[in-house]
């Protein structure tokens, strides 16, 4: 059993903190809109009135923020809980921010011998409820086995992608990654349908041959070719393009640094801006889908 | 047993009329290159000298040439097989051209009450000496039953994709996806080792994340991350990047044709021809790693 | 005076007809619409009731069709004018065709002793009326020679662009710098205008920096900046988006036969492929900036 | 006169000074290499052991330096000038930075009443040298005011971009425009030219059309075309590859926090990437057009 401090308990936060009540954690929890607090602590958690009283028996904690910067402040701000924390205290950021900001961060609290480690998750709501999201983990591999247990909780695949800010890292390869399945089996589909062909019998070709993918085989854009995705039910749901453009701009931040060439990532970056420009912003991923089968 | 004229006895086509011969079918050969005749020959295939002689008893032609022009005009041309053949021949053009070409061949013979589907294959030599090819093919469901038991002795994924032209828009769109997949993968697995990742590590993540993918899974282009891919064979064997280039200029024939949006598709063609110019036609398609790999 | 017959009466080559006719030339003309042919007549055309009836008298035949296979038939079909052409007849051919069909046509014609230079044009209506087209001719010198004096009638800036066919090539190129240029001035400024800066200042100081090009000097697409051009008339009149996408399908077939490498003209393909889709064909083609500038 | 302190004496700060030394007026010198100092001493500046001495008697501080984490280190930093300078001193950074930088630097100067312009330039060492620059300014009119008489000295075209920042925005739309520009007419010249095309036909040709733009007709990339440029000199001189790559990763930046959609400028950026990566880094930014170019 855990002491651990939770900040940060929106759509993914809650439930992630909910998680570790029920498996018999001692979970102090902090968020700006006191709604959320009452719904955790209503399942067992405590509370504080600071940032530093939530802090103040912690061994471990976690943080779901919005952005580098929040997660940045949280910890090394003007009043950042580096002072609050007791050496040897393991942060787990499960933010999904850039990794040169996570690399500060943890080099900001060694100083204090405090433990940092990079865990951006994938999954949705969906897999924060179930318990079922990915974690892709960056830092020491002794903290990496500290927080393994915890993250089991959560999550289902556990994934140690390196050194601090690998986590970080490897998702924005990842969903940088998905962005170029999703629009290239859009726009491959698309040009079947133009062509007289059946999605459905084109999706059933394509998954298998060599165009197989994540987003053909289990998440497909087209509308009617598979039950119980977004693209089945009006593009509510699952993954939403804002988030998706928030991921890209990661991915794009990181690759300007590392001087890496990205032209497919590049232009799915694009494409997605335009997506949410359209009005798209609150739907499913998918359904850039539209952009290429709209009919004039 | 069927009487089979067989034409075009290349990489591709060697095997596959080798794979008839032992199924036990009467097969007549022709090709302009007499050493690859006496090969088919020595497997107990007939020839004849003219095209006309080797189509005299068959029942079913088929057909493994480089481009459109040489497939109409061995059938409608002006000394095309068209006046030869006998009404209900079954023709099988196994060739990768042009959905309008394989339309408009099929429609010059039709008038003759000669059948046709267009029948392209995925799988490579590799597959088309094993007998496992990939066939996706396009003309009348009464057409696709006779062939079938065919194809079945030379590949293993028999689909029907639709109407004549079909089955060319499907291998068109299946190659113009596997195409964004290659990249896409080469591009993300660049971002991460530029950021210090170990390939293997990210490809493990990805490939039980959403960024899975054929590429990424069984086919991985940096090499030594898998092994017995042409990646950890310098590149050698497999697909070569030649073929991928001319299937993506079907692809964006195709998508000019019926006025397809294909960003990704569009430019996936320029970067593999780009890697042609570079002197790699002749390695496998997944070398465009290279590019992204390269250091200066 | 030359005795000249003209095929093809639409926006364009009705007033490049008429001012031919101005000029003083023997104007013998054909189309599909009476109403077309009429307005000619009534200007001093005469007319006939049969192409070949048309050419009977023509020392020069000057065609302005809407693509590659009506220009051939025109020429070489079934009933081709080939037959009713008096030899050394010079068949300038102003459709904006691909290439390969323009060398295919001068080709047939040649063994006629027919002559045939390309020469498509630039200038829109407002160009053809006004006699101020630009012409890119594709033929030999002497041919070229020829028909020049006609072309100055109906253009300012004649262009010999090299053999046959090298008109065309021109114009594709030159219209896929277009599209280039004008996407790439659209994204520019609302990225500027994204970030605060009005954007008639920031012409101003691209325009007269290396940022200077066609499309933002004198054709601006961003509403308000310029007075005069289409973006400040809803985008009416100009050069509409449905012939920006047909000329860059042209522009594609050329660069798939000649393996060239287009990132970016290919890209442009698409995107005015999704602009078109959105309902914006008949807009100019600077509508392209409001793909960029909508606010969601 | 004036009374200026200069920091960052390379390509482009070392001429500049020069140019405001024997315009007459007052230079204290600051450069980590002693050479750069020498130099400009010798020229009549003076110069100090520390920046805070450098600045003692300043009325405008001149800052020149290689990207933004420098400039505001040097102003803001732990040991910054912000507690040596005199109110109302005028910082002009000439860096080109990001403009969220330039932003956060002046907000963090004018707590102390220290007035700050971002007035990044255009031009290259020859401009430089000769006092030719473009400065883009971003600051309030007033401070325009103050440093135009010094900008004049540097010089030639000043323009007045808008707030702070917004001289650093206007550069970074310029730069990603000139280099579509420089992709876009380097693969419309080789589409010619692989058509059979002659390049210097062709260029005069769309440079007398609406394919016109800077990098056509006064800095042509193909070699032979024009005399006096890049290309004609083996692309030495110019402008730096890794300049336009640096230029259009502060231009990527911009966008993906302003949420703009820029695909052909994503395009360009990884285009530039892989060209640096394939070894031409030091080369002229015209030399992409290699990459067109190349024979297998």
């Amino acid at each position: 059993m855990t002491s651990i401090a939770f900040f940060g308990l929106g759509n993914m936060g809650g439930p992630m903190a909910a998680n570790l009540i029920k498996a018999g954690h001692q979970v102090c929890v902090f968020d700006l809109f006191p709604e959320a607090v009452d719904k955790l602590v209503a399942l067992g958690a405590t509370t504080a009135t600071t940032p530093e009283l939530v802090v103040k028996n912690a061994d471990v904690v976690i943080s779901m923020l919005p952005a580098g910067k929040h997660v940045f402040d949280l910890y090394l701000g003007d009043n950042g809980l580096v002072k609050a924390l007791k050496p040897n205290t393991l942060v787990i950021d499960s933010s999904t921010i850039d990794s040169a900001t996570a690399i500060k961060t943890a080099q900001g609290l060694k100083s204090h011998k405090i433990h940092f480690i990079d865990a951006p998750v994938s999954g949705g709501v969906a897999g924060a409820s179930a318990g079922t999201l990915s974690f892709m983990v960056g830092g020491a591999e002794s903290n990496f086995a500290s927080a393994k247990p915890l993250l089991d909780v959560m999550g289902k695949n556990i994934f140690h992608a390196g050194e601090v800010g690998a986590g970080q890292v490897a998702k924005a390869c990842n969903n940088m990654l998905l962005s170029i399945l999703m629009v290239g089996t859009s726009e491959a589909l698309q040009l079947g349908i133009d062509n007289g062909l059946d999605p459905k019998v084109l999706s059933e070709i394509m998954s298998n041959s060599s165009g197989s993918n994540w987003t053909l085989d289990v998440y497909n854009p087209c509308p009617g070719v598979s039950e119980g995705v977004p693209s089945s039910n009006n593009y509510q749901g699952g993954f939403m393009t804002d988030l998706m453009a928030k991921d890209l701009g990661l991915a794009m931040d990181t690759a300007v640094q590392s001087h890496s060439s990205t032209p497919l990532g590049g232009l799915t970056r694009s494409l997605y801006a335009l997506h949410q420009k359209s009005g798209n912003g609150k739907k499913d991923f998918s359904s850039i889908f539209e952009q290429f089968s709209q009919k004039n």
